[in-house]
């Protein structure tokens, strides 16, 4: 017999909702694996965020990053610099916030803030500047595809 | 001003949805840093997956975990074993089915299957077995905390 | 000036020993990203080192695993089977040792545990059971591929 | 009949050699469990390799990280900047270099550089910046423990 009445959905929702204008809101919340001996967020772990929260802005605006690299395209981490404000608990759940910038040329510049869920100061803030790379070549696109460039014009302008 | 309208959600939904009796479920999608040089996901990647469908479980059931550590209490992986049966490629969607069995004195048995979102063949199918601990003494507890006992009845009674 | 005599060496030698017949030995310690909340290895992190010993271990017999794979050939974890005994801190150092079974038709069976490098009780045991691949094909290799069958016969003999 | 002779050693020498003046010098690999999809090290391994390195070559001056945080005092990232210059393969070897520099007041500097093991341009340079903090309080100690004090001294002496 079916009960799922047995199981409310009380989790967290990993639903990615955009808001304050061109800001990609991606939900995290740390569970065991994501933590060190200090019971806080490992300091590398925020990168991984940071990757699924860019991967999910560019779905929600059509492009699906598989898809990209099934064309040859891939998008490569050139620079990533990162500011530690406070440490994020075992348990506890938090925004990942994403804007991109345009950047000079082929580089594009993904600007981060982690928040907690509730409000407050931020956990960090973060940039990280990507390429685009013709993967059968191992070079730097000079120019981006088309059907990228469209795209992507529409997570940077404003109106 | 806000214009939310040009972030459309069309990402994976994190929802926890229970159905087919005692399963509870937990949607996870392949990103970059869950995959290994052959372009799936890389084996050892499934047991964080495994982990955050239990807390995620739990809290489901009103246990949070991040309480039950703090009052001194912590479920430990004594066993684990995994079946293979075909690689997640990056990009793809996933719901980890799992459900507890009850097991033998202390021994909580967690089932696991990892199925394709879209239905079909599954990934993976394993067994983690965990024991509560207590903390301070750092000793198996022979009786499960009270209110850990109560709500984990729900997750193994049928009805 | 130069003054390396500032930097004595004081760190674990990753060197990879023979002994105890077909045993094939790897040293690790537990480094911060290694642990978890509980200030121990997070169960997942072993199924990595474990990888690392096979490689190295393949390697100890002249087979270069990127080599391999760039040959066209993998080899891919079909099962895992891990037992924990006991938690290994922070700080803490153990080696993985790590033996192939002969297996049925096509199947290579490693076994592992995973001692405390000064001696005693081992904080886990485990089996991996891996197949060859034609990563062209996607498919399982009915025969190994004679250069691998050549060295892999000579971590199951006997002599 | 033990035969160890099966087994030679040809496994990387994770030996942390100092030389080139302050700096430290700490080997990797780059295995399965290191890459992803695209074939060559993920970009946040490399944060757990400057971890690595930074605690092995605190172990080479007499300090144990592990016994520090039993003391009670922990050393957090508060900054973290790096430049991925060219991609690391699987199977491919480097040295993760790093050096300390004297930073303001109670922050301690890192510089990296991870070079291919056989020479070349380097993969990635980074700076790493940390702060002591006191576990108890959870604040940053404003004067490093004496012991550290002095040790920490060694390595950014010129002599």
């Amino acid at each position: 017999m079916r009960n799922s009445e047995h199981l409310p959905t009380g989790a967290i929702q990993n639903r990615v909702v955009a808001e304050d204008g061109l800001w990609f809101e991606y939900p995290v919340r740390a569970h065991p694996h994501h933590t060190d001996y200090g019971g806080v967020v490992w300091h590398g772990q925020y990168i991984a965020w940071m990757e699924e929260a860019r991967i999910e802005c560019l779905r929600s605006i059509g492009i699906d990053y598989a898809d990209l690299v099934a064309l040859g395209c891939e998008l490569l981490v050139v620079e990533l610099s990162t500011r530690y404000h406070r440490a994020m608990r075992l348990g506890e759940t938090a925004i990942v916030r994403t804007s991109m910038e345009p950047g000079a040329g082929v580089r594009l510049n993904w600007d981060y803030q982690i928040v907690p869920m509730e409000g407050g100061d931020p956990f960090l803030s973060a940039r990280v500047t990507l390429v685009t790379v013709d993967r059968e070549k191992g070079k730097i696109m000079r120019r981006l595809p088309p059907v990228l460039d469209e795209v992507l014009a529409k997570l940077t302008q404003t109106s």
